[in-house]
């Protein structure tokens, strides 16, 4: 079938490795091609999580620890104990997010979870922060955004001075759900975002990680008809058969991937391409949205 | 259940109208039930389609006549023709687009049918439009973004000192697909966002409408498994029953729908609104992403 609105595929099709950088303006599937291992990051297997559904789809999460370790070293705690083994996904509502966790709300947590975490909603930026910041975009909305260590993210002063960091929620991002303040949630419900960024949530919500792999099995999702789009019978909410820690795998089924590391001239140059495109398009936009970037992210090859 | 993270669902509670403007920070729920039926448009229904799947799921969509003329006038004449009656849904590429159209691309269009229509992919402000615009954003990546006559749009100077509007990629939002310039597409393949904004299309195709309700049926759809989440196989592409204009439906049977204005008070008291969130909320962002605003439309009644 002719393939109206086409995109640039991605043509992992250099012919040669050249010494010198290749000329602009280059596809992204050509920086991704031109790029060499030390562009690349490994996830840690501990924060890897593989989610698998009652349906058998898995799901591969990311998880920020360097940004949000309470939360995070909670749902290692979780992933350990088995608990995630048999909730549900409770509510999907359309342009916006996908939530899971017990829908009971009866399962104990284990002894190991911090019940009190405190709000991971933001974080204050050292100087080695904004050094390495890599601002995509700037204006009204928020004074700088763009990626901080592999992750989408912003900064802006605050009153006292000091500059306030935070994750973004950009499309497949996963965070902790809660109730009203001063709940900062533990890591037993999770959320990942379904649609246009709803950014009115960063700062009041802790981001935890991202979905890296089998985002379809949960975007694809009949939507909860309840408010807010949660399920209204207890047979729509399809079941989480298992959550695993990749570190708690045998080595040798231990799943791979590799991040484009963001502090990299492979990743301007990417940001570069994505902002302006070629081929098909015939005005390119000479910017971008910071979550319109789509960070490579990839299986790797296993050690 | 207990609903973590809550967002502020609308409380359509208002007990008196009172004559002054209610006290701000106003949720946007309280901004929509303190309208009045002079702060919503009517869709009319020359520029409303009724698609209807094979499950029989209706998605209604709205057409930009005022700025996609030509496009649009292909689109009623295909729908009077009864061209879309047997289409499929052929493409679902997931955080990005939903693309429908005749697979076998074989049937002849209607002689009515412009198959040379403009590049209606931008549009020269006039003075009035840049009167009428509601900037909602500003930054590096375009010098203005907002709502134009109820339309998401964004402007920019251009070469020749002219300034250049379009409409933009929000969520919803129903585009034609092309193949390559200087093909415009006729209208005959259409597609709609079902992710983050993919702000890089924009001036590079003609946007023509937006979903204004039954989306669900579209983003939930399985993904594609081919290059660009096109279909690999016939039986996965969910056909569609026909495509009908509701004004060649007898009256009575015509949806009706409003749309707020966005030349209204109600409409900057609502962005005010979206842009700072209360109650749940700790932190209102204090700004919001023009594809954030997530401007009111619902079902009106009938005349």
């Amino acid at each position: 079938m002719k393939k109206l609105f086409l995109l640039t595929a991605a043509p992992l099709l250099l012919a040669a490795q050249a010494a010198e950088p290749l000329a602009e303006p280059l596809t992204p599937g050509e920086v991704i091609a031109a790029t060499t291992a030390d562009d690349w990051r490994p996830i840690a297997p501990e924060n890897l999580l593989v989610m698998t559904l009652g349906t058998g789809e898995e799901i591969y999460i990311e998880l920020a620890a360097i940004f949000a370790p309470v939360h995070v070293t909670n749902i290692r705690n979780l992933a350990r104990a088995g608990w995630y083994d048999g909730i549900s996904i409770n509510r999907v509502q359309d342009n916006y997010v996908v939530q899971w966790g017990d829908a009971s709300e009866r399962k104990p947590l284990p002894e190991t979870v911090d019940r009190s975490a405190p709000a991971e909603y933001e974080f204050a930026m050292t100087e080695s922060h904004i050094a390495d910041f890599e601002t995509v975009q700037q204006g009204n909305y928020e004074p700088y955004s763009g990626y901080l260590e592999g992750w989408p993210a912003a900064h802006a002063p605050r009153e006292d001075g000091q500059r306030s960091g935070t994750l973004i929620h950009c499309y497949g991002m996963v965070g902790v759900g809660r109730g009203d303040n001063p709940d900062t949630g533990t890591g037993a419900e999770l959320y990942t975002v379904i649609g246009h960024a709803p950014r009115h949530l960063d700062r009041n919500i802790a981001l935890v990680g991202r979905i890296v792999e089998g985002i379809e099995a949960l975007s694809s999702l009949p939507r909860g008809t309840g408010p807010l789009g949660f399920y209204e019978e207890a047979e729509q909410r399809a079941p989480i058969a298992s959550v695993r820690l990749a570190s708690e795998m045998p080595k040798a089924e231990q799943p791979a991937f590799e991040v484009m590391r963001t502090d990299s001239e492979a990743f301007r140059a990417f940001v570069r391409a994505r902002a302006n495109r070629t081929g098909w398009f015939i005005r390119p936009a000479g910017a971008v949205d910071v979550c319109n970037v789509n960070l490579p992210i990839r299986r790797a090859e296993a050690d």
